[in-house]
């Protein structure tokens, strides 16, 4: 058995790096050699978890198929948010909990999927069906990725089984999870030091909805003013990103991680689909606000979905 | 929460049907409302087996959007070996030991996907991690389907989990799998029994490889002379479904289950691309004989996968 690189989606969130962490040391324990590594650099939210748990961040590649002839994908399955070369390897295992979409393969693979609010939940799980411990420090991880994925159990994506594994990790970790949660949290919304194209790109996903490529963006904050102070050059960095790569629609989601809302910045073509998707008309500023709303999984990307092929 | 539909491939076999018995079974223990139902009527092996355990076979249905909004599938993902209506209902679980193709989904599912023999061997490990007793008369089914999909634990798909599995329910079904499951194979293999289409299409499944629409079917035997003195008639046959249905290539797979060996028939275009898939010519009678090869899913549709792609 050669080796296996282990990696989340690009751009990656705590999760995305947290998961291929978790998942790799699960793997090297069940007898395989894997190494996790990471399309991009941690964010600001996810250095601080990995300082806070004396971590390392995993190794950045642009490709894979010039190291390994086989990959583990978690947090994603969609080959346009994986790495660029996904279509050279195959990939014996998949870990997730996203829709399916465009992900093909020649031969069965090991694949376990659960609509759950974090993918760092469902390795939990799996540590537990195995009967492995869990280091303090990764667990710690793991915790901060499920903070991360539902906004500190507040999102509509959070289930049982996402308190259940918080509840057990922090005391695996020995973290105050409320306190430590919203530290986190705030430590990935200092956004006077994240560029324009930080904010509307460094968390953004791809989407192909009925022939349209939807870019969609989301950036947390305490206070959506410190965002749209800046729109006319988040709109600039958008339009821009568009014409560079083809997108249709470039969908902007600030969350206020305070509140629970969010408002919808749209650029490009399509605005009568998002409109249809929200029953919201947008305003001059080409905004709309959905309160409420703080899921790009569970409540952006479906009603698009449905108001693209509707 | 609604009432749920569970099912496998159109022909089903053994694995099919019993799997939607046995994950309904597992989920309604778990709290959800479900029912196993099927694409099509029981083969004779499965027939055998359903009567040694004393079970019915479940509803056929031809669609099922009338009585649904949900479903779970079992034993397939690719959506043209699936219900017709397909693309009317949500898909919320799917158990498979298939490779994934175009199969998408609009919301996150549960799903665990394993690269074993047989599907009826994961949900016995669903059983086990679950805690949950499987019945003695079920256990006997999912024996059946596992000594079915395997060829009593001779086919290159076999895992350990299947030869695991297939002790643990021997002993819970009361049963010597060895000598059940070779009468059980040969109750299959009556083909004095079937019809020239039952041979050819009963087990049948359609492949997309490339943009060419490749239907194989496969059919077991304790003598492929009792196939082939039927060619001629087989072949009408396959060609009369391949101008129905406008298939490119059909190609049945005759196994000797008593040796382990198949001849390949071949009807249609793209021979140059079976042939190149297995290394081999086609003889005058439009066959090639292969060796060791029982598994359409591991030792067909790879290479050919392959030779179409490549």
């Amino acid at each position: 058995m050669s080796k296996e690189l282990v990696f989340g989606h690009q751009n990656p969130d705590t999760d995305a790096i947290t998961a291929a962490m978790a998942f790799s040391y699960l793997q090297n324990q069940l007898g395989y050699e894997t190494e996790a590594v990471a399309l991009g650099e941690p964010n600001d939210e996810t250095k601080y978890a990995l300082k806070h748990f004396d971590m390392e961040a995993p190794r950045v590649v642009k490709t894979v198929a010039n190291e390994v002839d086989q990959v583990m994908l978690v947090d994603h399955n969609e080959p346009q948010q994986s790495v660029s070369d996904i279509d050279k390897v195959q990939v014996t295992h998949l870990v997730d909990h996203h829709r399916i979409a465009n992900f093909n393969t020649a031969q069965p693979l090991w694949a376990t999927v659960r609509p759950y609010g974090c993918v760092s939940t469902v390795i939990y799980e799996l540590f537990e069906s195995k009967h492995i411990d869990i280091p303090a420090d990764l667990a710690g991880m793991m915790l901060s990725a499920i903070i991360s994925d539902t906004l500190l159990l507040k999102s509509p994506t959070t289930t049982d089984h996402d308190r259940e594994a918080v509840k057990a990790l922090a005391k695996i970790a020995d973290v105050d999870y409320e306190d430590y949660g919203i530290k986190m949290l705030k430590a990935g919304t200092n956004l006077d030091a994240k560029s324009d194209n930080d904010i509307v790109d460094g968390d953004a996903k791809s989407f192909e909805l009925n022939g349209s490529t939807v870019r969609i963006g989301q950036v947390n904050t305490v206070d959506l003013d410190d965002v749209f102070a800046r729109q006319a050059d988040l709109e600039k960095e958008m339009q821009s990103l568009m014409d560079q790569n083809g997108y249709d629609t470039f969908i902007l989601i600030a969350t206020n991680i305070l509140n629970s809302d969010s408002d919808l910045l749209v650029v490009g073509g399509n605005t009568d689909k998002v409109e249809k998707a929200f029953g919201k008309k947008l305003n001059d500023a080409h905004r709309m606000n959905l309160p409420g709303v703080v899921s790009r999984k569970k409540q952006v990307v479906p009603p698009l979905t449905d108001a693209f092929e509707g």
